[in-house]
């Protein structure tokens, strides 16, 4: 795990943390739209709404997070930059964020992440520095920045104020939807599934979060009752390949209690095809991984009404994994 | 042109046609969202409302016309059912107010037509005639249809019902947009832009159509005084094949004051990746055609605030134009 020494690892926002993170975010992000279908509701069999993140501004859901935490820090912190490591979404909501606080932005990516995820942090401004793949080479080149900038580093999922900022979705999501029973959210570092396990824990809603079956560490480190680490990237969903810290686990394990549901490669990319072809909008396949389990018949709703959260649209076009 | 015996082939609908289309429609089509980005206000150099009905109901616009006409009929004749011929949209537009009025719907279809958008038809339970390309064909089918189940023609443009129903489009758009000093809409046969002539002629706003250049008959029409033809079918914006009637063409020349803008091919493809990649939302070839317009640099704004009419989102994902 890569983090600023910490005496507290273990410690979570609360319900007043994510109340708070709303206050900072409005205007600063979108309150984006929840969108549903008659045909997706034929299909699972219940009413189905989307929270759309991929309308989020970056592109997905890591903004909220992101822009929390940048926007939290004291002026003399902040102004010697954020660092970062993603091979993704993060990337771009964190330099984003930087550049709306008006400081300067670091960012560790590993040279084989996607390219449009890249390319969108060196839009909002961000310094790349590129590393080879694997954690070991990505946590030297953030220990290295840290002690050259002297910068505050913005974990992708590590850190109450980012897990405070991904709980506003879930808020605002039983908000707009205050029927929903069941919240689904796919998990992979475990930041988005801990804040909407917080948003969601006095609302009687039923939790469940979502993996590829070729990343799964969620599911065995709760079935196990410990921390397990992905060993494999391989799944298409490239932002579901990190693994749950000590903290999203601890979380996940005392909040999730409809469990974890993992579903095929192929089913990804179905479900993925499927949503494009039904909303008229553009998922990465992150996202598609639970409206795969809900096809898959994966999750039992008993009829009620489902919320899902699609948790970004950064997809390279010229890549597309059905042909 | 095919058509029921009229004499007169010239009158349209008013302003308060397409009000009575609104009421009528209400509840039964969605009021779409109006999208806004910041990164494509930065390209085009002012602010672009996009009008979405990609997410409209069968997936175009076409549903307003369509379902204006049909619950337009009274009982009788509706219980005949409906006749169309389509390659596109509006098949699946009849198809699905045929369906909500209960009953039947008669689909020409060529058989070239793109495979999804024959597929919404069949979906919702039109009956489909395949024939082969070309008009003479097709209206040879369509009055052989009419002449043995004493059905009712809905034209895809040439009908003031139709033109009422599209027309609904721009109302909304301008009613939600108020400060809109132009709007962009695609030209085909000519039924969209004429609705939004005529809903927006009393709101001082500058209508552009676009076309293809590779299907400009409006513009050639509009240049030459004369009613002219498509004479290929080669353009990949599938929704831009047809001609103006001579009832469009009156209204076009009456209201369009901004003229056509043409684009070429690769212009089209550009613009439509780069809606996907910005907004995270299927658009299919035929919107971008006035994205592309504006991204050229073709439609003078004068930085005044631009709307675009999206049409519609019904895109083959196995056959996308760029690789």
């Amino acid at each position: 795990m890569i983090g600023q020494p910490s005496d507290d690892s273990l410690s979570r926002p609360t319900a007043d943390d994510i109340a708070a993170a709303a206050a900072r975010l409005n205007g600063r992000v979108h309150r984006t739209p929840v969108m549903t279908s008659r045909a997706l509701n034929q299909l699972v069999g219940t009413g189905v709404w989307l929270k759309c993140e991929n309308f989020q501004r970056s592109g997905s859901f890591k903004i909220r997070g992101a822009m929390n935490t940048v926007m939290s820090l004291d002026a003399e912190a902040a102004a010697r930059g954020i660092v970062t490591h993603s091979s993704g979404n993060h990337a771009a909501a964190v330099a984003l964020a930087a550049r709306e606080r008006g400081v300067p932005a670091h960012v560790v990516v590993p040279n084989d992440a996607p390219v449009v995820k890249i390319a969108a942090a060196r839009r909002y401004g961000a310094n790349l520095h590129l590393c080879p793949p694997g954690l070991d080479a990505r946590e030297a080149a953030v220990r290295g920045l840290l002690e050259q900038t002297g910068g505050h580093l913005v974990h992708p999922y590590d850190d109450p104020r980012v897990i405070a900022g991904q709980g506003t979705c879930a808020r605002e999501f039983l908000a707009d939807v205050p029927s929903l029973a069941t919240i689904v959210a796919p998990v992979s570092g475990g930041g988005l599934m801990s804040g909407t396990c917080i948003a969601a824990a006095s609302a009687g809603v039923r939790l469940v979060g979502c993996e590829p079956a070729l990343a799964d560490d969620a599911a065995r480190s709760l079935a196990s009752g410990r921390l397990q680490r992905n060993t494999s990237q391989e799944t298409i969903a490239d932002g579901l390949r990190a693994s749950l810290s000590p903290r999203t686990f601890a979380i996940l394990r005392e909040h999730l209690d409809g469990g974890i549901a993992t579903v095929g490669e192929d089913e990804i990319i179905e479900a993925m095809r499927l949503v494009w072809q039904i909303f008229k909008i553009v998922i990465e396949p992150s996202c598609a991984v639970p409206v795969a389990a809900m096809l898959g018949g994966a999750i039992d709703h008993g009829g009620r009404p489902v919320g899902i959260i699609i948790s970004g649209g950064n997809v390279d076009l010229d890549a597309l994994p059905w042909k």
